[in-house]
């Protein structure tokens, strides 16, 4: 097979038509996220450090974490943490090149407190347990960076998806965490902690949004505190989608598990804001996509993103361009309901000349002009042509990853 | 919304009618694969002891795991492991309940080390660091398994699927990757090491097979011993594929990266049959998904099944079940091309009976009879009231989940 | 035997007397002084909260940690740091008591960071890896702390001894370290180091004193600027000696295994003025003993001090005790030319009735008087009655420990 | 100062003449025994292979553990292990050196574990985590063993003591703990386990001894029968020491802190026979010195001696051998009551011509004779000429060490 671009038009419902759609999003503090977002810092810290020193990036692959959760004791008013979280951070990087030598251990050490402080307002150095698992980097896949004069080669053989356009429930999931985890709401609510999830049901024109919020002890003084605070939650978030009008008929739930009457045994306190602290332990990859969601009725790629190298890892680098791919050529071919494009390419193969790229446009007829084919051949060799453009964004972290 | 059985059929081409395909599969020896395996054994053993000791399972959660590779120095007639594969082990069991204890430590350890001794020709317990980080579970989701008088309640929101009929391109890169892992195949390729991953692109009747396969550098006397061995392997793999008719037409690539002529670095060579020796690294959750294979192209459930328990959390229970519905849905219901089936609930929920199923069949005009519609009921209830005969066997460890 | 002191006069020469001495003191940054001093800055800490929460110190035993060198790569002018330097922190407090719980994990955390920030120029939290393996303590041992209404009982069977009076070679060792640590002698050489380790041998009244000095690679240029800055250095200790006089033939040698000529392999460089950022390991009880120092010909008891709690644990009240009884039994009886104290008691006997106190004092004729005995039984009457008094010094942390 | 041997005849009474003695010895399993046996063990076989790869002995240093105890329950008729017990292994050895590369991984796991099974008849693989904290040795050491032709030369700067005779006090500990771990009392006494601790304080010609002893619980089927076991015990113990006749008068206690009446919490039960399993920590160092015993009231050195390097490190070496040389100048030479040998050595200088040979023979007039002097230069002449023979027995584990 030579490389090449593959146009298959799909006679199929676009999901926003479907009659079912289900998609999910972990907030901030939940621990599969913080494992995904802490990792992508230290890769960016990690990555800007390479390139002052050496003018390049170097091989590291920092997309395995486990975050094991620490032992608190809940109380009413303000309970204590009693063992730290701890974050076993995975698996390589470069510690020297050409002479060059990397304070790798520095970086990451720094760049995952600064991450817990800045984004976590409970958690601070003093909960951290840091256990540092990151080894030299293989010479075969180091190698792929020191030939750069052929351009960067793949140093995997993977396969990543984007689609669009978002649909009203991505967007309705999207913004409702992102409205909880506001500077706004925390300040009304500060009993809410950052570790949300939420889960949405459409059911035709009904969503069931079921959130699981952690709420932070020291702002509940009583069981009756509790429930008396997760009704007001509840009403403003309510009230939240009645001006967002996504949805005319919404069903909402907050922390399913909960029992009235029992103490606290039924209700979901945390100390720090994210059940990290004694419950939950988390791991890189295992929450949200590149597009900040779990999209269950949509294709995924293999890949987890995060941590992952931004210039020669395609797991990353594919991840997001598959989605810009989408949106520009959602945006700019008339006619076209949806399009999922998936990019392919094998190891050891240059980045910017992927053994495939499938674009699969769907559209009332199920068809697309030959006009359309060329636009989308030309949004595809201007994306290549411009892919370390793409990299250098990944490099500085502007991309957010989950 | 009521919980309910919802059928959507879809008009859409299946699958195997589609252009592109792309499948892949991670083997036994892959570092991802490792991780889910071992997590899982620990949990099937683990839940026997539970069920001797108190006649059920107990709460146990252990579907995270991180692997970091250890450190070898490869040689053409065997190199040395210099340090240790570290297998993090994590995150909740049931270490004491209703005046038993059990003994957690024993079991994860023996099970861990035995699978490996099992599994992997070359790994032994020499090889192997395990971190023990197991936590106690937390006192809410225990109480779900300590109230079930009124049935078994789902320990987290979820919502997976699954599809059938299996494509011949899962089938093909399946049966590869078991062909290449097969007691027959090592004993007349000893230098196949059990660590494979098997890629799959298919462009309408064209397979691109893409093999990573790692050498067992003690039967590889040199370079060119290497590529001779690798190019009778791609023979034997050419013919098992002739045999099986698959594809009439393949093209199979093994080690992509490798480049002859710079000796050993430019080929691909292990101490113990697996990257895990000394370079990749690997997580739960990351690999193949329960019907074994990364089916990229079909949707994907959002929960990683190994090691979670198998009497509540629905992430491992529907999991497989929605794969057992949708292959009794397709074989029998005429005209069915394909079907997927989603099941989805709540936390708290009892799990036989799910807020929703949606049953999404494809046919040939984009639709179902009602007759049919009342078969899929039929099975749907058939299969929820035995929902326990299927917990059951996952306890056994009879379900294959990785 | 009934519990008793017992006076044992020796006829033997003084230690002072004696033709060889031999004294070595490991200074604030070698490796087993960090482990000590943390540990006991840990246990102070948290010997507060426990206070400051329950009236009471609560059971802990903190005399276990291990510091695992980190990797560091040393260039003229500034190296840097690789992997951090893991400090693993052992071993059991208590978490819960009385229904209180105690944020242990944050206290260990805190009270380690600022340690090293507080007396390491250049360790910063970046550079740190902390290991949380402090357990639950037994509650066999939590019961000697429960029942204190009896006074509270030894939580081991131990031994200590303490001697007077401190010999000039012991003085000479230990103020050269505090010297070479002080504010100046690091404002004047702050290529010098925390790591010193300085051992001295008396050959009747020479003194050759050896010391190893880690040197801070980002003050040192060159190994010609090496060998300059340690031929000052030299010369600034042969003064500080010629000052105070210790000894009128003394001969200092520094770094002893380094050899000019051969560039940086020659030299004894670190990034971060400890060994403990690549080479050397410590535990806690391997360095100085409760004098500060390692006098190797004296008898020394079988208990590291640091990290033990300051109520019930006979190894740290009785280790410090011992050397106070002997400075006071040697400043207030005359005729002393030396005492030793020796202190024993049995686990779950009161700490304030031992089983034996052995005093032993040496006198040119080989005996005391009756007059004398009973000034030391008045001395050790008056101490056993205060010895809350000195459990309360060393919870403040005032009582230095290594 | 020149290298060279010194002679100081003491006026003082010998070590068993004196009134008091108190002499403590860590039986096998006790936590910090374990990790002096364990470390040595390891070094002892890397040792071997170094040997047998390069025909020497490379650098190593594994003079550093901590064992972080286990969790489990205890029931009469047999608990549990909830966690395992923790070793973590430090702390440097070469992995490469000349071409060659060494599996040390293999080496040091494989050793421990069969360490454990072997000395420990309760302890197995299952019961162990291994955490692997062993890095890369440091140059400037390495460069020690890499230019052997010179003879080896010392890695670190130390000063070691031996003496002869052993007291009765001493010969009385060890070969109660010997007689208590040895085949025939486990026989009888299945219930005992290998933690034991022995303490005593001799009084004139009297011996309190207080022995610490893990009970194995699946042995122990009640309170009572824990109390009778331990009477019977004792009538042994007392009855083997009448058959020695150490001394006529003795007392001795068994778990002290034991206390009948309240069930379980008064006794001292284990799973696994020794408090790893559940509440005390160890580390290397702490506890026997070489002669297999804590004399306290004798001097010690400054170095644990077990994971030491056999070739390099005189904290191992010398330890060894003054003892040796003190036990040849006590049998050879007429009327000395005791003697003291001290090896001092700096870093970087050859072992075989220490800086300082310090003899202190104590003999009744506090004189030797000329001839005396003759006979102990000759005795150490040969043993620093036969030094490589001494070396070779402690690669070979000949010698004991804890």
């Amino acid at each position: 097979m030579k490389n090449g671009i593959f146009i298959e038009p799909l006679h199929a419902p676009p999901t926003f038509r479907r009659k079912f759609e289900i998609v999910e999003r972990k907030g901030v503090g939940h621990p599969d996220t913080i494992c995904d977002l802490v990792m992508n810092e230290i890769s960016v810290e990690l990555s800007k450090l390479y390139i002052k020193e050496t003018g390049m990036v170097q091989h590291h692959n920092l997309d395995k974490a486990l975050l094991a959760a620490g032992q608190s004791e809940n109380r009413f008013g303000g309970g204590k943490t009693l063992k730290p979280i701890k974050l076993i951070l995975g698996d390589r990087a470069t510690f020297a090149q050409d002479g060059h030598t990397f304070p790798v251990g520095e970086v990451v050490t720094r760049a995952a407190i600064a991450w817990f402080e800045e984004n976590l307002r409970f958690v601070e150095k003093e909960h951290l347990e840091l256990q540092f698992e990151i080894g030299t980097a293989a010479s075969e896949l180091r190698s792929i960076f020191a030939d750069q004069s052929r351009g960067m080669a793949a140093n995997d053989t993977s396969a990543l998806v984007g689609y669009a356009p978002v649909t009203t429930t991505e967007t309705a999931v999207l913004e409702t965490e992102r409205h909880l985890n506001s500077r706004e709401f925390k300040s009304e609510f500060p009993e809410s902690g950052e570790d949300i999830k939420v889960m949405a049901l459409r059911n035709n024109d009904m969503l069931e949004l079921t959130i699981a919020m952690a709420f932070v002890d020291r702002y509940v003084d009583s069981e009756r505190h509790y429930f008396k605070r997760k009704e007001e939650m509840l009403r403003a978030i309510t009230e939240f989608h009645r001006q967002k009008s996504y949805f005319d008929k919404i069903n909402i739930t907050i922390n399913n598990l909960d029992r009235e009457g029992i103490g606290m045994e039924g209700t979901y306190l945390t100390v720090l804001g994210t059940s990290a602290d004694s419950s939950d332990s988390g791991q890189v990859g295992r929450g949200n996509r590149v597009n900040r969601l779990i999209s269950l009725m949509r294709p995924a790629g293999s890949e987890a993103a995060a941590g992952k190298n931004p210039v020669s890892h395609i797991g990353k680098i594919y991840n997001v361009l598959c989605f810009k791919l989408a949106e520009e050529i959602h945006k700019n071919i008339d006619g076209l309901e949806e399009v999922f494009v998936w990019m392919y390419n094998t190891i050891g193969n240059q980045i910017d000349s992927p053994k495939a790229i499938i674009v699969q446009p769907l559209s009332a007829d199920g068809r697309v002009t030959s006009q359309a084919e060329k636009e989308i051949q030309e949004i595809l060799k201007d994306n290549l042509a411009n892919i370390n453009s793409l990299c250098g964004d990944l490099v500085s972290g502007k991309v957010k990853l989950a």
